[in-house]
């Protein structure tokens, strides 16, 4: 990051302390981490790259575009931005795919726990008739059997092609939305078709035209709301309850070298699930007693540890979570961790070298992830849930007797308190069932608006979680409500901002009130980034309650410190969806001077959304306000 | 290209004449081309992105990687080796989506013909028995509901997941490749499952594993063949018809401007073929004749011509093919096409420009394809097929208003005879239908191999098809029999090595005595580069009636002048499929020095095939000859 920015925080790299102490660490024991190899690539980064204005797809390549010398085109004729158009598609179907990975893992889960072939249980049995309900499904049945035609169903829709109907589309999506979609054409099919449909669009010599890409990016990121998101998440509500507020506790400090430590890191929570349950039910204890442990306990990590998080208590078992994606390098150098089981991003590539390090058993438990030194490779499979849970537990008491006493640990001692749990199940209930209550409050001004932070965490723009943090309180001070997602909400559990202190400590009078009213936190965590349908539906419902459609409401969405390809999926649903997003950093459009209008103007005349861009927090808070206070006086709000 | 390069040719661009003249037009009249972009990207290249060393995924990039300032990771860690194979895994991705794609047009497309939707019937009858016996489906059923049933399967099997086993690989597998397959894991499930699966572990942080990227690679490659390509060629040859060996014409001679001049450029073939099948009745003679013309012609431009020439004789309305790829520039600049319609790739971007100029009518029949400056959009659906084929022609009659008289025509005075229309079922014909007498002049040494060429057109190497006529050459001289496929097929066809004539010219004494015995040129065109699964048909039909394993073969694959990401799968399945493999242009690897030991030398002990480079014709059919002996000698044959 330009030093500049780095002087914002004087001279940080990350806005947590706990992070800031291990990295010491980290850097005497002389290991390379994020924070320490960006310095170098900022040295030799590629401008044309930067720009979006560099293509390696074929054998006439690579070729860069540079219109101030002349080059306009590539080899094969495509302009800069189709180029960068090109690109940008190519990341989002990055993100649609696996998505579509984690909602294909989900299915299978069902189905095999319906068939009595996986040691999951059917939890929450009003969702699944709930679910089952609302596509048409006879909930009338043998719940097994519910459960088995739900996952078939859902499976079959992310498939589903041009000759068919979206189900999950018509019966998820607002009312107002569907004909705008129709009529722009990107009313989606199945994301498996949408992604195959993008990919043979991006390849070499096909859609050179940046529209057409456009266009075909926004179908795609509708298609993965609503025929992966929406239905993987209700299925993991299914199968381990949904989320309802409830206190835990973030960050490092969470850590004791003294018991046998497994950490869950990426998105699923199968194993983890598994683990917690089975755990708690005194497994392994004896074990672990016997190799001289306290016991066993469950760290989360990520967003499988905040699927956790906002569906189990936190106990003596599950101790809570330890932060986001960039925590995960300072996590294994306190040298408390014995298993890292992890099942999809963010599982950093050279953290073989911490593993050596701090005696960390890597393990994978996904086809997916391929961390270069992991001794263990569990590929998922429901049937064999049971197995590779025992299998990591076993692993872990055996590091555990490798790392206890040998490696000396250092535990930052910094614990956070915070809300997670929230849904939209979960916001209804506190309002007595009914929106009503929400309007009221949002007519009455207490509260302004509503934004929904989805997110990463990444070292562009400032220290890690810098961006997230600052915008949220602009926006909190504002009477702003932020529901937050991803690695971004993670930065703010840490940060105390989805605390009940933090309601005196950050929120504006308006916003405060209905606060303490309601004894909820001014930030709600309403869990990972692929809870952006979770936060969508609570839109949806809103929307479809007022009878106005989404670009009416006084919403937006802000993305301050996007990092990977699922976040920018997320982004471009925001858009199609109707909403003011909010992007930083800003993508590698900027050579596209068409695209960049198209993305952050003309755009807007299309679906009602479009994309904002800065990356100073306070300036984008004060856009948003703005944005949210004409949507109120269109709306006839004062 | 490099001037040593283009010196070996005089100075050339092209290995064809008709090209050579067609580009000064384009010169003359103030037009880029594909041939005049390339010196000023040459002198901007990428290093870092020829070696396959620069990554744009995310926000913490672009990075690069130069080991020689000690910069040897990305910024999440992600070494050398693991961000080249990645990148060239997400390239193989391309091509195996974008095969997917056209598996599931034809899939669709033979299921609206059973239901009696589309224009199109089931032509060859015994073939669709044939397929679905092969696969376990009842054929003793009306013939319609054996096509719906088959499209049915055969969708269904591009989906098939880890929990379900590939009836498609298990059918058409060789015998002995299937345990080595599940032993190293690569085993293939459906096409877009293996596609999911490949993207959501190219994602940041998730597979920063060289080997393990390696293996998805090899694992998609057999996928792509199995479940998607083979497919879709044997319901394309259930639609129009298993390709027969027939005498066609090629190259830019065909063209006459006094006739309304509808070209089908792509590799899907549905429009093409409905629309030969109207013009043939006399549909839109009269209509033609009003407006000026002569009549109205159908002109296969690659792959797309391709698919009619392999299955239609040329006549006064289908004339034959135009060429490769890089010949689409120089066609339109003849003025003497009315309509392009284009379904996939290979449409370069930037032919509006030529369309303004030569008064040519761009219009897409498919939903990928999105040229700049098309005018005319027709996304297919199979039950709009007539419609769809009808417009075009409307526009194609229109256009020769506004285009004869107005443009001046230019067409090379070159026409070239080729025999087109191989297939395996064409090949067992031609031998009595048992495979004994290839065995026994293969034995004899009459035949030393055979080589397998599947391929595009590039300038990188040298000239346009220079590489590629060049190596066929070499390998016929040397009794090696050459089976064709792609542009390149196109490339020797044009350059007449797929006529009678070219046996006296080209080929070796023994292989000459086959080819005068059994009336067959030298070089067998087996079709496009969707037919490498055809030609692995044959393969696997000898390695099976041997009892022997591919590897054991006197066989290779080459790819003289790959240019696209199509190539690249194909080239990989070959890797997995047990074949030694010639790759020309080198992937862009070079700065992954284990990666390239992994595909150039340590993967022959795991699958039986590897990647050969090479860039010089000469050198490379030689290290081919040398490795076809060394099998022959390993089977006791001299």
């Amino acid at each position: 990051m330009s030093e500049t920015i780095r002087e914002r925080l004087e001279g940080r790299v990350s806005y947590h302390d706990s992070v800031e102490e291990m990295l010491k660490r980290i850097q005497t024991d002389g290991l390379s981490s994020v924070f320490s190899r960006w310095e170098p690539q900022e040295k030799i980064r590629c401008k044309f790259c930067l720009q979006g204005l560099s293509c390696q797809l074929c054998t006439h390549g690579p070729c860069r575009i540079n219109e101030k010398t002349g080059v306009d085109k590539g080899v094969c004729g495509i302009g800069a931005d189709a180029m960068a158009m090109r690109n940008f598609l190519m990341r989002n179907i990055m993100g649609a795919a696996t998505y579509g990975h984690h909602a294909f893992e989900a299915f299978r889960t069902l189905r095999a726990t319906g068939e009595g072939k996986s040691p999951f249980k059917i939890k929450d049995e009003a969702k699944l008739k709930w679910m089952c309900e609302k596509v048409g499904i006879d909930a009338n049945q043998d719940i097994n059997k519910l459960a088995i035609e739900l996952a078939d169903f859902l499976d079959k829709e992310m498939k589903v092609g041009p000759d068919q109907p979206s189900i999950m589309t018509e019966a998820f999506a607002p009312q107002k939305r569907k004909p705008v979609w129709k009529e722009l054409h990107i009313y989606p099919s199945g994301v498996q078709h949408e992604v195959e449909n993008s990919i043979a669009s991006c390849l070499t010599n096909v859609d050179g035209d940046y529209v057409s890409l456009a266009t075909k990016g926004l179908r795609l990121g509708l298609s993965t709301i609503y025929t992966a998101q929406i239905g993987l998440e209700m299925v993991q509500d299914i199968l381990f309850g949904t989320p309802m507020p409830h206190e835990v506790n973030v960050d490092l400090g969470i850590m004791d070298p003294d018991y046998v430590n497994i950490v869950f890191n990426g998105h699923q929570p199968w194993i983890g699930a598994l683990t917690i349950e089975k755990l708690r039910k005194g497994e392994y204890k004896d074990e672990a007693i016997a190799a001289g442990a306290k016991g066993i306990r469950v760290v989360g990590s990520i967003e499988t540890g905040q699927e956790l998080l906002q569906r189990y208590e936190v106990d003596d078992v599950f101790v809570g979570l330890m932060g986001n994606w960039l925590a995960i390098e300072p996590l294994l150098a306190t040298g408390t961790v014995d298993a890292i089981a992890m099942d999809e991003n963010c599982s950093p590539p050279a953290i073989d070298q911490y593993a050596e390090k701090y005696q960390v058993a890597l393990v994978s438990i996904s086809t997916i992830i391929g961390v270069p030194g992991t001794e263990h490779k569990m590929p998922y499979y429901p049937e064999k849930a049971n197995e590779m849970s025992d299998n990591l537990i076993k692993i872990a008491i055996e590091n555990f007797k490798k790392r206890h006493g040998k490696i000396e640990p250092m535990v930052p001692k910094h614990v956070t308190k915070a809300i997670a749990g929230f849904s939209t199940e979960a916001v209804l209930g506190a309002l007595g069932n009914k929106l009503d209550p929400l309007v009221d409050v949002i007519t009455e001004g207490k509260i302004k608006g509503v934004v929904a932070l989805a997110n990463c965490s990444t070292l562009r723009n400032g220290p890690q979680d810098w961006n997230t943090v600052n915008i949220t309180k602009e926006l909190i001070k504002r009477d702003i409500l932020v529901v937050a997602g991803g690695c971004g909400n993670h930065a703010l559990e840490v940060a105390g901002l989805c605390n009940l202190d933090s309601v005196e400590k950050y929120a504006g009078e308006g916003l405060k009130e209905i606060c303490n009213m309601l004894k909820i936190p001014p930030v709600l965590s309403f869990g990972t980034c692929t809870d952006t349908g979770r936060i969508s539906m609570l839109v949806t419902a809103l929307a479809d309650h007022l009878d106005v459609d989404i670009p009416d409401l006084p919403i937006a969405v802000t993305a301050p410190e996007w990092m990977e390809q699922k976040a920018t999926i997320d982004g471009i649903f925001a858009v199609a969806y109707g909403a003011y997003t909010h992007l930083s950093p800003t993508p590698f459009v900027t050579g596209a001077p068409n695209l960049v209008k198209l993305l952050t103007e003309d755009v807007e005349n299309l679906t009602g959304g479009k994309v904002a861009l800065g990356d100073d927090p306070v300036e984008a808070a004060k856009a948003i306000e703005a944005h949210i206070i004409s949507k109120r006086q269109k709306l006839g709000l004062k």
